[in-house]
């Protein structure tokens, strides 16, 4: 469970309560005090902010047990995690300070007037004369947040700023989050086509399945900027490269293993179609009904496409069947649908990641005695399968070489290269995939990417260090 | 005319020409060299960058010189206004780093769950806890882009860029520039609506008119955050506080002047608005065919409702003959329309405001011998009605106190705070309005709109210092 921390300010009578009566109600509810500021100081009252350590589910406990006590006042409490959010996470910054008259002639009128007569003689210049070449939209209609669904574009806000932060701080990308008022699939297109001159990539987000399929198709077919839906693509790319190590560590083929899928909707659908673009020949994807067969009808179009891929299994089954004998597991489903005699069932040394958040489709209690490699997508355990692994560097690769699109060779080569950053001797059970903090991984993704940009004829620039 | 700065990288070959034979043709073609750099020393050949002030309009006079001469090779021209425009003029900062996993928990997954429920429960917190109460976008269709008309959305980019430094070295306002991809009226709202959620306000720019009107009436009707076109508005701002000051100058009262308004489009009609709204009871709207009279039919709306007002003269007449006898006389049209005998058949004390771009309606050398008060949108003439004066403030305030809209009060007040910042001791015939880099500008203008705000209701948060 996640801890988070509360800022607790609280007012003594001094005449019935002391300081140590206040301690001893926050420890017994499950806190844990870190810190003590005494905001007034006095004879008869005094005020202080306390700041406290709690488990997530905790925290109404422990304000409950002040506001019981004689003598304590709670005057406000104040959550760590809502004060970094205060006022937005990202703020604009200009390249240079307009000093003087002369400076201001030249970022604005008359002088910027030359500058917009170049682009418009040669679009192409945007890319060196204004931010496109280095900024990203990232964009949500607030359909499918987090674990939270259709909270709409306001509430999807700090999400979005949040990736933000860390394009700029791993890759140095320049990302601005866009939140778009409106569900419908032909006007999103419409707006994020007609607001995308300023921007030189598209960042999808948290939208919802299967809109999200239509709506990146068709701009990746209308736009020549790169569009990447992360929640399908980013999981599929960390997927790939977990999957690529684990394999090293059981020392099994990627053509001979067989893979279940669990769970076909944004993120399920890229991570089969990546298996197989990775060579994966014995595949089993299954959503709620079973598993999806080969030569099978569906009326969602993705599964219909599975059904006529030859890697694609066609016998029936129910997950539990179908998890019989299996080498690898991959669920971005529900939590808790398999027990540890699932894992015990599957074939020899178990490949097990188990993505469903917050509740992993089979907890670690379970799976570890069975499962030689376990991945969920938490932080609190080893293995965490986090897309922020992807998106930084990918984008990264993609600006430096003025991708027209991401493909499916650039996503296949930034899995290779976040496998890569795991060295031989590193490898083991408990560490198939670098820690997001890793530096190498944005330049290894970056490098990876462009090199199969070049390679696949949709780079229209060679960074300086590929010539 | 402007100056402009260009760095020329030479090659010398010594045996047949010298540096002083460049700096001869420099000078010589109407440059004046400020600075040398030698690049690449040598004994037989050398490369230096020069840099060179010269004239706008000379610019190629000084290269066509140097490709003429024998041992003298030009190896490239940069200029230094599109060196500050390199990769764009603005960046994004996140407000603080992600150190380690615990700083990740809070600003992304999965701490910011907690944050987006508290929008989605109440979305009036998407002003404290997103960017929105800070910053605004900066949205143009690139249809009428400086005096260079429409050039498309890439081209405007640098403009709305530039706009983007400015809000916030003058007044902090997180600005970003959205340049789209659309002529078409309704999609043009319907793409604004769409993207609304994450700005506090929307400041719309260099769109043609008549659509501009269509497009700012709707939008301040549909969205509840204050839109503001700064191309018709911010120009009758600063218009109406330059007005202001000149008045005094000449010792008249608002209620007594015949005021005549040449050029009635986007800034025009916005002007006539606000005279009618500052207290004139004489107006002349002066367009192509002559004079728009009380009482006429026209099929322009805006021309109509100029028609419809009490205060429009009646009396039909070209601008040269309505003009006769004026106390003012401001123009928003095109160059050498009027010559000094029309300033001098004016009433008593003439004020004229030529702000035809880069050529006023009346050249300095006809107007200021009959004019006592004369102002134009240039740099190099005293007294230059610059909109730069009302944007950063006029938003600044508007954010402060989370405004719905901003209304005719609100700009009236912004107008007559930047006309109070030059002082009674000051105040003279050269000096009717302050200087954009004064700080003063910002302060008074802010604390004016949040006033005006307050007092017509439309302000939905008193900021501290007016509690």
């Amino acid at each position: 469970m996640a801890n988070t921390s509360i800022i607790l300010r609280v007012e003594l009578n001094h005449e019935k309560a002391t300081f140590g009566d206040v301690a001893a109600a926050i420890s017994k509810s499950g806190g844990d005090i870190t810190s003590i500021d005494v905001i007034r100081p006095g004879k008869d009252f005094s005020v202080r902010d306390i700041t406290v350590e709690v488990v997530d589910t905790e925290e109404s406990k422990v304000v409950e047990s002040l506001k019981q006590k004689e003598g304590i006042k709670l005057i406000n409490v104040s959550d760590r995690t809502f004060l970094v959010h205060l006022g937005g996470k990202i703020k604009i910054q200009p390249t240079l300070p307009i000093k003087n008259r002369d400076d201001l002639s030249r970022v604005y009128t008359p002088g910027v007037a030359k500058v917009c007569t170049a682009i418009h003689e040669n679009p192409e210049k945007a890319y060196s004369l204004t931010i496109k070449r280095n900024t990203v939209a990232v964009v949500s209609d607030g359909t499918a947040v987090l674990g939270l669904g259709d909270i709409g574009p306001y509430a999807a806000a700090p999400v979005m700023e949040g990736k933000a932060m860390l394009f700029k701080q791993l890759a140095d990308v320049d990302a601005f989050p866009i939140c778009l008022d409106t569900h419908d699939t032909e006007e999103l297109i419409r707006t994020i086509k007609a607001m995308s001159p300023i921007f030189g990539g598209i960042n999808l987000e948290d939208i919802s399945s299967p809109r999200c399929f239509e709506i990146e198709r068709r701009l990746t077919e209308e736009l020549e900027i790169p569009v990447f839906h992360d929640d399908q693509h980013g999981t599929a790319v960390v997927v790939i490269a977990g999957l690529l190590n684990a394999l090293k560590v059981v020392n099994k083929r990627i053509e001979n293993i067989r893979v279940v899928v669990n769970g076909v909707g944004a993120a399920g659908v890229s991570i089969c179609k990546m298996l197989l673009s990775a060579g994966v020949t014995k595949l089993v994807p299954v959503d709620r009904d079973g598993a999806i067969v080969r030569g099978g009808s569906y009326s969602h179009p993705m599964w219909q496409w599975l059904a006529d891929q030859p890697q694609v299994e066609a016998t029936e089954g129910s997950l539990k069947e179908v998890i019989k004998g299996a080498d690898v597991f991959i669920g971005v489903s529900r939590g808790n649908l398999l027990n540890g005699e699932d894992i015990r069932g599957m074939g020899p040394d178990p490949i097990v990641f188990a993505m469903a958040n917050p509740v992993p489709e089979v907890s670690p209690e379970e799976a570890i005695p069975h499962a030689r490699v376990y991945a969920t997508g938490r932080s609190d355990y080893p293995n965490q399968i986090n897309n922020v692994l992807v998106f930084p560097g990918l984008f990264r690769g993609a600006l430096d070489c003025r991708a027209r699109c991401i493909n499916e060779p650039m996503k296949l080569a930034a899995a290779r290269a976040i496998a890569s950053v795991v060295t031989g001797g590193e490898l083991n059970e408990l560490y198939i995939i670098p820690s997001i903090f890793n530096e190498q991984v944005v330049i290894e993704v970056r490098k990876a990417v462009v090199q199969a940009a070049i390679l696949t004829g949709v780079a229209r620039r060679i960074p300086k260090d590929f010539r």
